[in-house]
């Protein structure tokens, strides 16, 4: 393959493109450099701001710290086993989190649950007899990708560490329904709670954590008190957390304390007005979609080193891939910013529907600079579009485009 | 059901057993005490001795610590995540790890490669340029049950804990061989090198860490430097280890800095006498089994609470299986001791054939004492047998009887 430039049809420079795609076989050893280095440093820098207490516990030359309630997984960071460590797990509270003194005793924090036959409060040590799951996933923040709008909307300026893949256990919302008698007559709407300590003083519905979901996400949702393991942290919503998933992150509810079926959505400023999406500069209501199901998206993880050249010769460019509310069903990789594609491969386990998958293109580089992009499509059919959906929030970002990373290579 | 007695044909004693399989549906909702503690408190007392400086990193409440090198994970700190956190990985060592300071640059561990048409040596950097891929598989030290060994075998007396199902991630083998050409005329076996500093004056066969392997293994292993999603830590053989998915651990050659394909096993003695499968008061020598291969095993998780009694109900027992060097076909669950069985249910993700599964089985258990067993089958056909098969050292206890647990329910 000749050298060429390439003019990007976007928004970025042009870039000088080299070298080609080649297979995976029969390429020679050669140009192995010694000691070369392809991750970044495991020590590097983390985002400055020290971690909070409660989440002192997290891996901080792996995360940015941009603020107490938001924290984000460096794109260097996400690994290659699928898996992403409870220590590399984001955080996003929407409120303080309550005392850590609610996770002490996990078995005796009481969840109300109304909207059913036969309503009732269910201790956690009585949810563990009523049912038994686990289940991979993604948890991602609604607003991950959200540095990438231009116009600057309000919130954490996530790149793309608002998202990690793991397991929850707990019991299904399905088998807890039917021990309550079942769903109440005319309900429309699963609406969970969070246990958070209101500030005083204020209207509850412009501060509760409170989301409403359709009914019918009560299928795959369950009551989680496990992550990874091991029980709960408060950091995630220990000791109950709601779990939906293929739902964004809002709606999987920390510390949920009251579990109603619902005839229609919550009164809560989260679910009428925020978490929508509508036009920018807008004002959001209950006229414009809540943000409910993720999208299908995916991203380049290796190489990564922002201000660092990489060595000319083989390399693999990896990434995550996730089918969002549906399954995957496949994902290419671009050096030449879009132009042209190439499928990549899966490696390592598939963990269902809801998980995302490591993926890895080989690659012989040559000198000079390109742009790596990812494009995954699911079951479903949706593929990432190239250009992000604008909305005012800043949500829902899974442009291709934006994704996309410079690499040089010497 | 009515309450009856049971003789157990073993060396266990007569139990009074009550209650009855009941199936997961139709279950009145009845008997949910308050409060009641289904698990033990996560922050129940370690081992007692501290964590060495190198996994001071481990969750100290969720492991015991039999010595510096040899720290067991308890068997009611398992989870139903499937994947075991690194945090709660068992550690074995033969001997005193390296220094911290090989992990500190993981790239610039240089690894020899002997009995290939181009032998050489690769560096970690040079080897993700080969080829990449990641497994889920079970970790579990050869002596993992060796506590119920009779004889008191020499070694740990591990129990369940010396085992973790975790993902790996590295260069398979094969790109490497590959890569150098393909194996050498008459090479047999897979034999690698671990980088321990030896003890000086000793012959070193008498010491080192090398293991041998049939060439056959090297279909599915790899040279890893990742584990769980993060860099690989020295405490499980970081910068880099050879991976054998289905081998028992001693295999899994940490610190890796030789791999040689040889037309003979190892002259060390850990390949020579130690680690066979021989003989209670016979001298171990190389006429005898290699451990190599992992048999089929499970054993309960929860509920385990030795010396306190759990309360009537309904419960859902759990634990873990694996199907050794062969994916599971299936698992059953005796409350009895083993004159009935009943198949209990896989839950969360399948990860493969060398990965463990969680299961779990509901039961509805009035007053009295039970006698939990659990036995798993292999695709193979292979059936954990009663009775552990006697041998000097205590390896490969996949006894259902061993790791049947008592409860009282009160």
């Amino acid at each position: 393959m000749t050298n060429r430039y390439l003019i990007n049809p976007g928004r970025r420079r042009a870039l000088t493109v080299g070298g080609g795609l080649a297979a995976l076989a029969g390429l020679p050893v050669v140009a192995l450099a010694d000691g070369v280095r392809q991750d970044p440093p495991a020590k590097a820098a983390g985002g400055g701001k020290a971690l909070p207490d409660y989440a002192a516990w997290k891996d901080a030359d792996a995360m940015i710290v941009h603020s107490a309630n938001t924290i984000e997984l460096r794109r260097d960071a996400f690994g290659n086993s699928t898996i992403t460590p409870r220590e590399r797990l984001y955080v996003r509270n929407n409120l303080t989190p309550p005392s850590a003194d609610i996770v002490r005793d996990p078995d005796v924090w009481s969840l109300e649950v109304s909207g059913v036959a036969k309503p009732g409060n269910l201790t956690v040590a009585e949810l563990k007899r009523l049912g038994l799951t686990a289940v991979t996933m993604v948890l991602q923040c609604s607003g991950n990708g959200r540095a990438w709008f231009p116009h600057k909307p309000s919130g954490t300026q996530w790149t793309v560490g608002a998202a990690g893949c793991v397991v929850f256990a707990g019991v299904p919302v399905k088998d807890v329904v039917k021990a309550l008698g079942g769903v109440a007559d005319g309900m429309k709407y699963m609406t969970s709670t969070g246990g958070e300590v209101l500030p005083e003083g204020l209207d509850p519905n412009t501060v509760k954590v409170e989301r409403s979901v359709p009914l019918e996400a009560m299928e795959d949702a369950i009551l989680a008190w496990e992550l990874n393991g091991a029980a709960l942290p408060l950091a995630h919503g220990g000791p109950l957390r709601m779990i939906i998933p293929g739902y964004m992150g809002v709606n999987h509810v920390k510390y949920i304390r009251h579990l109603a079926f619902t005839a229609g959505q919550s009164p809560a400023k989260i679910q009428q007005s925020s978490y929508r999406f509508y036009p920018v500069g807008e004002k959001g209501s209950d006229k414009y979609p809540s943000i409910w199901e993720m999208p299908v998206n995916s991203w380049i993880t290796s190489p990564y080193q922002p201000g660092k050249s990489h060595p000319a010769g083989r390399v693999f460019l990896t990434g995550v891939a996730l089918g969002g509310f549906h399954a995957l069903k496949g994902v290419e990789v671009s050096i030449d910013g879009g132009q042209t594609w190439r499928a990549a491969d899966w490696f390592g386990p598939d963990m269902g529907r809801y998980a995302w998958r490591n993926f890895a293109l080989s690659v012989d580089l040559k000198p000079g600079k390109y742009m790596i992009a990812t494009r995954a499509t699911n079951d479903k059919g949706d593929t990432q579009p190239k250009e992000r959906r604008e909305n005012n929030r800043g949500y829902n970002n899974n442009s291709w485009l934006d994704h996309s990373v410079e690499l040089e290579v010497v």
